[in-house]
Formats: C-alpha cells, structure tokens, sequence
C-alpha cells in the first residue's frame, strides 16, 4: 500500500469484508426460509430506498453490508430458498459459490486460447467429461469431430444453433448477403419462447416458424412435422432446422427425438435439442432413456444452472461438427491475430459463441462436479424426482386435485378439480403467503400449477409442507 | 444438516474453504507479478494434466485447491497484473469481487422484476446514477423516455442497438418476414470486429455492411459516410444504421459523432455509440467533451468490466427510447405472465437483451461505485491517463521509438524506427519475457506496438519498468 491515499480497498480490508460476505452467504443459505419466498415489495420501493445519485465520496463496506439487509434483502425473491418450485430452478451450491469467486479473483478473459489457456483448456475437458457423464453421442466431444462450450443460457445456444444452422443450409451465403425470407424452422406449440426470439434475431422471421402441433403428451407429433415440411418443400420454401425438447418449460414433455431425428436426416435439417433443466437427469443410467435419438442431433443444450448445483450461467453446448460452427461465428481482426491462433492447435471459444468476451466459468462447474463426484449429483438428482413422483402420487390420490400431464422427471403440473380462475387465486394465495413459491402455465386453455422440485436444498420436508398448505388454501376457494 | 450423508458443502466448511479463496485471491492480488505476465504453456499442457474423466466420488476441497496453483495458475495469463498493458483492461478491484460474491450466494434469476424486484431496481438506478456521472444526454434515463441496462459485452449491445434499428426501419417486418437483404449499415475501417458479427447473426449480411473510410487520426470520414449513403439510395438500398465509436480497439481514435449524427437524424439512420473502453474517461469533467454529438444516439454502451473496476461481465447500454427496443424484443409465454408485468408499471430486462436469463450484476458495480465514489474513480482514471500521456512523451523523446497514432487517453500506439518483422519480434521477445504484456496491430500496413495503460493497480513504476524493458530489448534487434 502506498501512503498516498489510493482509494482501493486494502488487502486487509478484502480479506476482513471477504469473510463477512462468506458468513453472510452461509448465514443466508441456513435461515432464508425465514423470508417469504417472492418478494412482497411493490413497484417502484426498492428505487425509491436508494439515493437518486452517486455518492461523491467513498463510503464505507460496513453501509454496503447494512444495505444489503436493509434494502436489497426484501426486494429479492429467493431463488435458493428449499421452498421455491417455481419455473425452473436456478440452484448453486457451495463449491459453485467458490469456483465462481476464484473467477472474479482472477478476473481472465478467455476469449482466446492465448488470453489464458486454462481458462480454454479446462472448459474443453470439463465439457468432453460431461458427454461420459450424462451418455451423450462421442461426437459431441471435443476428441471427434464436435466440442462443447459454456454459453450464458440456453437462448443463446438456441440461437448459435439457428445461425450455424442457417448457414450451412445457405452455405455461408446469409453471413455475405443477408437472409432471403425463405428459410423456415419448426418448433412445437410448447417449446420455449427463445427460438422464437432466435428467429427474429436471426433475421428469419416468426412467419417462417412454423409451430407444429403436440399429442395427447404434450410431445411433438412427429407425422405432423413430416406433413409441415413437406408443405412447404412444396411451396417453394427451405426448411432448415428443427428445435426438439427433452423436458419443455411449461409441462416437461419429452419429444420423439428418434422419429423427429430421422425425419431431420432425411430432409438435411439441422436438429438442435433443447434440454435445459430435463438433461442433468441423465447423469443417473435409469433416465438415459432420455437421450435415445441424440444420435441424430447437430447441437445439444442442457444448463448445470438450472439442475446442477452450478450458479448462473453456465450453459453448455455441444455440437457435432465444430469445424461448422467456426466458419459462422469466426472473425480475425489484427489486434487479436496471435501465433496459437494461427497453428490452428487451439481453440479460441470466441468463435463458438454470439460475444467476443468471455469469464472463466469452467471453474465453477469443474469445483462442482469433483466436490460432488457423479455419485453425489446422481444421489441429489435421484431425490429430486423421487420426491416429485411421491408429490404426484399425493395428488393422484386426492379428491380434489387432479394431474395434468406426464410426470416423467421432476416437474408436477396440476390442478384443483374447480375452474381457472380458482386455480389463479390459489396460485396467488400460496405465493402472497410467502411460505413457499409456484408458478403456472396454461395446457389445453386450463391453468394449471407447476412444482419444480430441483433447489439443492429442498428436502421431503419441503415437499410435504407445500403440499400441506396447497390442500389448506384450497379449502378457501 | 441432516445426519445422512447428502454430499453438500456443509455450511462451516462453506466458511472455512470460503476464507481460504478470498485469502488466496488476495494473496494472488498482492504477488501476482512474480508469475510470467503471458502463461508460458503449450497447446494441450493444461488439458493433458487433468483427468480424462470425471471422478465419480466427491474430492476434497484441499484437492481442489492444490491443483489451483499446480495446474490452472501456469496457465493463466495475468490480466489483473499491474504489468498487463495488452488488449483492453478487464480489471477488477476487491469491492467488485466481493458484489459477484453475493450476487453467486443469492443465486437470483432477474429475468423478470417479479422473479427479483431488487435484481432490476437497483440496475436501473445505478444505470441512472451513470448517466450523470458521465454526463450522458438525460434521455438515456429511465425517468425519461430510454433507459439503461447491464448486458454481458458491448459485442452483445451492438448487436442490439443492430437489431433494434432493423426493426425500427422495417416497421417490425423483419422480425415477422425476415430480412430481405436490402438494408444497409455503417462502420469504419476501425470499428470493432463485433459489428461484422452482429450483421451475420442479424441476417444483414456482410455485403451490407459498408466500411467508411478514416482520417489521418483514423477517425471515422463523415463525408465519405455521407457519400456512401447517397450511393446506396440511389442504388434502391436502405441505409439504416451507423456505429460511432469513442475510442476504437486498435488505437483509441475518436469519431467525429457531431457530424455523423447530424447525418443520422437528417437520413434516419440509428445512431450506436460504442464507448466500450473510453466512455469511462468521461467520469472526469476534463473529458467530457468525449460525448459531444451524443445527443444524436439512438444507443450507446460503455463497459465498467474494462476500465471501471467491475469484473466482467458488465457493459452499460443505453437507449434513448425503450418503448422501441421492448417491442423488438419482447414476447411473453404464458409461464412468465405475471400481475406485475401486466400493469407495465415494471420493466422485466428480458426484454433489452438476447437471453432470458440474467443474473444480479448491478451488486457489483453498485459496489464499486459505493466503494470508491465518484472521486475515487475519477483519481485513478485520470491517473491512468496520466501516465500514457509520460509514456508518449517518452517515445516522442526516443530516438529509437515514435508515436504512431494520437492518445488523447490512455493508449499509446508506437513502433520502433525500423521493419514490421523487428517490431513484432520485440513483441514476442517482451510477451516472452513474462516481465510484462503487450499487444499489437496494424495502422496503415504498419505493425504497431500497443500500450494500454488500465489496469486497476497499475502505477508509475509498472509504466517505467515497461518502457525501461522496451528500449532494452530493443537494443538486440
């Protein structure tokens, strides 16, 4: 330290306010049920709670810390609270937490193999680790033709997707001229809303998303989308790429990756799969049912953030033929030509992704999974959807609730036997409680509940206390 | 805990591991200058030390962290040096570390204001705060008719504001049609290669993305542009967007942006400012004449991870009217409908970015800002300056050495008197060396040395030690 004041904040003082934060952190995580669940703040209460400017001065750690309860804490709905079923989890864990603080310590860019080889090198073997851990397809790996790589979410996969997609229908001819209108995608009616946000991205258009209809399961049909291409074949326009989903958003469905798979073959489309949340549930042999047909796909998703104990974001993302996906994304300006580069023996992951920067979030991936060993994520993976078939059978059971669709994994979608509009005022109820949290959907026009049970706290005590007051509130309607 | 075994960090190891990281990262901060600056490993080092699968029983936290300095550290390149002077800062500082920390423990998604009202509270009044600091045109603010928010990159707001302008031409038809290959954007010869990348993921195509001409201060030819953009009407193409840019990547030049946006309002071009690196310097009132021609912008985005003491990932972008911006990139499934959002009196920042997902980054620079206070940021900005401007004088001084570009803030530009080759071996020999780090490009066919002077601890003797290497490795050319 000079003496000169510098402003920074000392070694000493990181190291003192490092620990506070630590013990906050594990405070949090052992007492958060102690908070309602969704925030109870109104618009506009956390704004008005901070100044309208920038102090001019410096203040001290200690105001930050008391702020942090103070206005921060009421404002936050809790996400890692072992009460919270609602969308999809978004679960961390401890060695998450601290993977996750050596890359804000570190503080490398890993947007070429050159700005910090580890930062590549680890993400590669992490990423090829999780193709034998979860029994996905060995092209996926970075040893054969594929290769993964962490993206922020399962939008921008999607969309790096649609783009490489794009290109190789259009032999790189939409990167030179732009997009003509007449490439079309397919989704089904429940895959989730950011291939339509990739489509306009991308500049193919939400007319050219061609939504294909489900069964009975909520699966997409197959037959129909064999129907849907062959339409537009015959009207002139090119269809290019289908997203399939292991486990959608809204009711868990899994779709035919096998007919779908096939029909893409045939026809020279580019199948994306989108397992966000569902596809961790592979890491255990009994659910590698799931992956039957990945042998088809040109790209694969699946989201540690959400089901793996590994805190946002951490995407990760595979594709087939990698040589394919860095023709789309690669650009060489001079400042960033370097001798690693040119050999061509390193991957530079700016070219794998929509960003040129990049943090080092293979750490915190790389911490869980050897904190955790498969063992351990299989035996919290296993529990998880253990205790969601247990939730569905209770309600199987009940008079007055009934299941509305498949229970494949750990995702309940159900209703009580009344209308929608007495399902909404439970839903709002159960939340305005504060004690645990849900969110809805809509199946078929019916609103329905959704309990996601992933938190890598929540335990069957959890499980059953949400059941508990799902039967109480519903005496009320 | 429960006494069955469940694989979790329990919470007094969480606290115990967690001190040791933050004594580890400041250890690291006070000694990292005794590892080589440019990691000194080969292709596949890092890789061929780790296993080749994942370990399938838990390991131990003390594993983990030996194989932090045996394995990972040799293969770090040291962008948190005070002797790092390549690419463009990505500095840190221990009150940013130390907002990612909570941000990891609270583990919230802020996708919607309702998932975490504090998450886009507290975002949009600091982004607030900025616009003053800064001296940004009010409209940028959120009481007025734009806003700000946090995404991951300035490649990402690029590609944005791209996007948004797109629409805004169209009249929303391309985001239903798709693109029809006739709309027209500009850059210069020296805007950052992430607008080549925007105009291939947004369907643009690179043909349609016409390079302007510089000046002699490699600053962006208004005239040309104007005349590029006659050209094109004539030509039945449809002009649509101009990027502006305060401080380009390879030598800090500054586009004239009165002019060019004088052009944009009179053309109807979208007007994006990348400030990503320099807009920074505007924290000081000395150089705030930086934003002049900014009361033209459509959007605009600086970046705090660079060269504001915020880990990345953390870029400011602006627009001056978000109504236009959520229309582009809004779309709202039922699973994410809420009360909330329905009565519009939220923003939900899903819909200013590509993803969905978000998490809590505004701790971290809310930290930053709290921590230093205007002031503070202000001393080290203009220290910085500073010294690039000693370090200039120094090489106009040389007999040796000369200046090649203008440095109006922090980054020299200079060459040795003599070849292309001898520079970029004085380069490798320095990059070598391990004693600094430096990096290049080319001006006018010239290969360039590049001194950029921002990182977070960097003082006088790192910049005269530096120059001190320079002159004597030269010396064997």
């Amino acid at each position: 330290m000079s003496i000169e004041k510098n402003y920074h904040m000392s070694s000493d003082e990181f190291r003192k306010y490092g620990y506070a934060v630590i013990d906050w952190i594990a405070d949090y995580h052992e007492k958060n049920t102690k908070y309602p669940v969704q925030s109870q703040v109104e618009p506009g209460d956390i704004r008005k709670a901070l100044p309208e400017s920038a102090p001019n001065q410096g203040e001290s750690f200690e105001e930050i810390l008391k702020d942090m309860d103070n206005i921060i804490l009421p404002g936050i709905t809790h996400w890692q609270s072992p009460d919270f079923f609602g969308y999809f989890p978004a679960n961390t864990s401890g060695p998450s937490i601290l993977g996750e603080l050596f890359s804000s310590g570190l503080g490398v860019q890993g947007m070429l193999w050159i700005t910090s080889p580890a930062c590549t090198e680890l993400e590669t073997r992490v990423l090829d680790w999780l193709v034998d851990m979860l029994g996905l397809p060995g092209k996926f790996k970075s040893s054969d033709t594929g290769g993964g790589v962490i993206q922020d979410s399962a939008s921008s996969a999607a969309l790096t997707a649609l783009i490489a997609a794009r290109e190789r229908k259009n032999n790189f001819q939409s990167n030179k001229k732009g997009c003509n209108g007449k490439l079309v995608a397919y989704v089904s009616t429940q895959t989730h809303s950011s291939l339509e946000k990739a489509v306009r991205i991308a500049g193919i258009g939400e007319d050219n998303l061609h939504i294909i209809p489900v069964d009975g399961k909520f699966a997409m049909d197959a037959e129909a989308l064999n129907h849907a291409i062959q339409e537009d074949k015959k009207a002139g326009r090119v269809p290019f790429f289908v997203c399939a989903t292991i486990g959608t958003t809204s009711s868990n469905a899994i779709d035919p990756l096998p007919e779908i798979g096939s029909i893409c073959k045939r026809e020279g489309l580019w199948m994306h799969v989108d397992a966000a949340m569902s596809g961790t549930a592979t890491i255990c042999p009994e659910f590698r049912y799931l992956n039957n047909g990945l042998e088809y796909a040109d790209s694969y998703a699946f989201n540690p953030h959400k089901w793996m104990f590994t805190n946002f974001d951490c995407d990760c993302f595979y594709v087939s033929d990698r040589a394919h996906l860095i023709q789309t994304l690669s650009i060489l300006p001079e400042y960033l030509r370097n001798q690693a580069t040119e050999t061509g023996a390193v991957f530079d992951y700016r070219d794998w992704q929509i960003q040129l920067g990049r943090r080092f979030r293979a750490l915190k991936l790389w911490f869980v999974i050897r904190h955790y060993g498969v063992e351990g994520l299989q035996y919290h993976i296993r529990n998880h959807i253990s205790l969601a078939q247990q939730f569905a059978q209770w309600i199987e059971d009940s008079q007055d609730f009934e299941v509305m669709a498949p229970v494949p994994l750990n995702l309940v979608c159900f209703r009580h036997k009344s209308d929608n509009k007495k399902n909404e005022i439970l839903l709002n109820q159960l939340n305005q409680s504060g004690k645990l949290f849900l969110t809805h959907t809509k199946l078929n026009d019916q609103f329905i509940l959704r309990m996601v049970i992933g938190q890598t706290y929540t335990v069957k005590e959890n499980v059953l206390k949400a059941w508990n007051l799902i039967q109480e509130f519903s005496q009320n309607l």
